[in-house]
């Protein structure tokens, strides 16, 4: 087979398709030298052959026969960008059947049938890449599958989900409030259809299932990652965590894995303003991974958009022509290690994590002393209090905990939301995650 | 060959040789799982056998005899961790002419001799794996040559010597002079066994050099790297930088990419306090590329040190070694695409850049309308002027310029000193690189 063209098929035309088409086409002379052979796009399947389309592609090119292209044994590489878990699955799983290697950007796929999908590819001997399904373009997955190969991964802190971001980085820098952010976001075009999905983190938690899957070499099921979303933090949270503590807000996906002991959720924290995620902003994505022996490492980029996506999606078909044109087609290319056993986090109570609290509470003497007992009471110890300003009903009470562990603090809200005399209503309550960076102690 | 062991041998046991044994031994589990085999450490070969090793190796693994290690048909990999451009050279070659594949660690050989390297490779059927040369274990070779495959590279500004930023850090965050900066940085262990290779740049350019050469495709000769130190860089321009204009002092390797036009220069450069390389500080690593169609991504990381340099081979030897055990050894393993001919950047005199600069003038009336006459007949024209503070003897004027060419900026500099009434010497003069990147607005 060395030295002949390889032949791929793309299923799907939407943006990220006709990113990949264009790009395919303009870096086709570099692509050439990355590869040692050509590449032939055989085919394109898409759903309506009259839609007019952005780039020119050969006659008899388009097709709406998803059959043949999988039946067409020309084809080496089947390109999977229909998205969801219905047609995807079926042209993923047919393509793999028929002994053709997967390039997918299918982070719900990926997500939700890890270990079906590999183990389907390792019995036919084929690949699937997926370089797309996570931050799009920045290469994540090769560095955990390659760069990384040799070092035990023990926590991934990751900026997933562009919109969140980009409505945080609204409230926290422009004073903007939720509503009016997430409207700039979907006039920008950087939502799901669904906003639900990147507001409630499910989009992060996808994202984290797959990078904790790879760094486990085990399933780790979306359905698994503790999951809050951004909907109930409020503005005035962030201000004071800025101007009190120099805390960030991020909508974090956290995985951390120590003593075969697995943490895996999503949800809003406050990093430090010198903390390498805090200059994340706008809807730009970034993971900062500690693993042994490299230390710390972080990869940040555009993690969303056709052209990025399409940058990832060209250098997996570049990785699998490379195979399939030195002959390694037909054994295991996957680099992704797995058991058949899926991965189970400690619940929730369990993760300890430093806390700001917020609570509105009655303007008179001894109260701080009661808060700060039920806290104690729980073995909750408190690191700073502040009383920013009072009003005329009541008084806020801002403080941040030490480490704690979150039953212990939940049990102590508890204990404060029944002091009816005295707090006026539920607190606020985001983790912290600080970790260990350079430039911490300036 | 499939199922059977890959054997390695490493030559050079200082601190990343021992660093690799350990990671290779502590990680056995993961490896197996991602290489597919098992590693066999078959030999490592050191200059003497009686110095004591912080790592235990059965019996019979040490040497001193080099030749008979290449010559061990046995021997897959040779993993080349003595550095220089000596004994390295021959081990490297050497290596190849016997058809073993090669991971190595060494900037210098790899900058100076790069085509005759890779051709050899190519000729020989063999791989070269690099990872440690550039930042360690951050994985940039591999993004370069894999994740951005696709992509075509116009821009890269890296944070690429861990000596430099880290006295910079200290010079800019605390105030400290450069000798003490210097000292501390060499207290702490991270300078060169000869620190003039990081504070004049040598050790930037030669990494600048194999990131140019993979992005473009040819090799980018050190020598051909514009270099300037950061030993001329003033505190007090950097004070001025940072209270005036939000910039951030750092020394920067720049790959720029466009039109066929190449520029590639180490110098000491202003970023604003807001572009992501100003967060990377102390020690830390940082490479800011820019690329069609993925957009703006960023590698940060700890880019020296035994572990991390021991995590980057450690991936060269997985990668290889999955090569190995499914049969491709023999065909072309490396991605690098390269042509015979160098590259030649375009002279630093024809680049154009934004400028920061200093006079020390006299403090009397109609100095300012001469030094601005001075710029404007070479067509420079500038953005902001400031005249922070008046002493005894003269004032300081501090001034930043449009884009303009350095050539063009160097002979307006020309003027001002011959004019020796007003201009009490020689200007200081830093190059600005400002960016797109998210959040410059803000």
């Amino acid at each position: 087979m060395i030295g002949e063209s390889v032949k791929i098929a793309v299923v799907g035309l939407g943006t990220v398709g006709t990113g990949l088409i264009r790009t395919l086409q303009e870096n086709r002379a570099t692509i050439r030298a990355r590869c040692g052979v050509d590449l032939e796009l055989r085919s394109v399947c898409v759903r309506s052959l009259r839609k007019k389309r952005a780039v020119t592609l050969r006659p008899g090119i388009l097709t709406t026969d998803r059959r043949a292209v999988l039946d067409d044994p020309q084809v080496d590489i089947v390109v999977e960008l229909v998205g969801g878990t219905g047609a995807a699955a079926e042209i993923v799983m047919g393509a793999l059947q028929r002994g053709k290697h997967v390039v997918t950007a299918n982070k719900a796929l990926l997500a939700e049938r890890w270990t079906e999908l590999f183990s389907l590819a390792r019995r036919r001997g084929c690949g699937i890449q997926f370089e797309a399904s996570v931050m799009a373009g920045v290469p994540v997955v090769r560095v955990l599958n390659e760069g990384l190969a040799g070092n035990a991964v023990e926590s991934m802190l990751g900026v997933l989900n562009g919109t969140t971001n980009y409505i945080l980085t609204r409230i926290a820098a422009d004073g903007m409030d939720y509503r009016a952010a997430l409207r700039q976001a979907r006039a920008r075009g950087i939502c799901e259809a669904d906003p639900r999905l990147d507001v409630q983190g499910v989009d992060a938690a996808y994202k984290l299932s797959i990078l904790g899957s790879i760094a486990l070499g085990q399933w780790l099921p979306p359905g698994s990652v503790h999951r809050e979303g951004i909907t109930h933090l409020e503005a005035k949270d962030i201000r004071y965590a800025r101007e009190l503590f120099s805390y960030h807000p991020k909508l974090l996906a956290i995985f951390k894995h120590k003593n075969r002991r697995v943490e895996a959720r999503v949800h809003p924290a406050f990093v430090p303003v010198s903390h390498p995620l805090a200059a994340v902003v706008d809807e730009y994505n970034a993971v900062y991974i500690t693993a042994r022996p490299v230390g710390s490492i972080m990869l940040y980029g555009r993690g969303a958009g056709a052209l990025s996506a399409a940058s990832a999606v060209a250098s997996d078909i570049i990785h699998l022509a490379r195979a399939v044109s030195s002959g390694v087609s037909g054994r295991i290319l996957t680099p992704v290690a797995f058991s058949g056993k899926a991965a189970t986090p400690v619940p929730i109570e369990e993760v300890r994590s430093k806390y700001y609290m917020r609570f509105t509470v009655a303007d008179r003497p001894g109260v701080l002393s009661r808060i700060s007992g039920a806290f104690g009471q729980e073995g909750v110890s408190i690191e700073s209090v502040y009383q920013p300003r009072v009003r005329g009903e009541g008084a806020d009470i801002v403080m941040v905990t030490h480490e704690a562990q979150d039953g212990a603090v939940k049990r102590a809200c508890g204990r404060l939301v029944r002091m009816r005399d005295i707090v006026r209503r539920s607190p606020a309550v985001v983790r912290i995650e600080e970790g260990e960076y350079a430039g911490r102690d300036h």
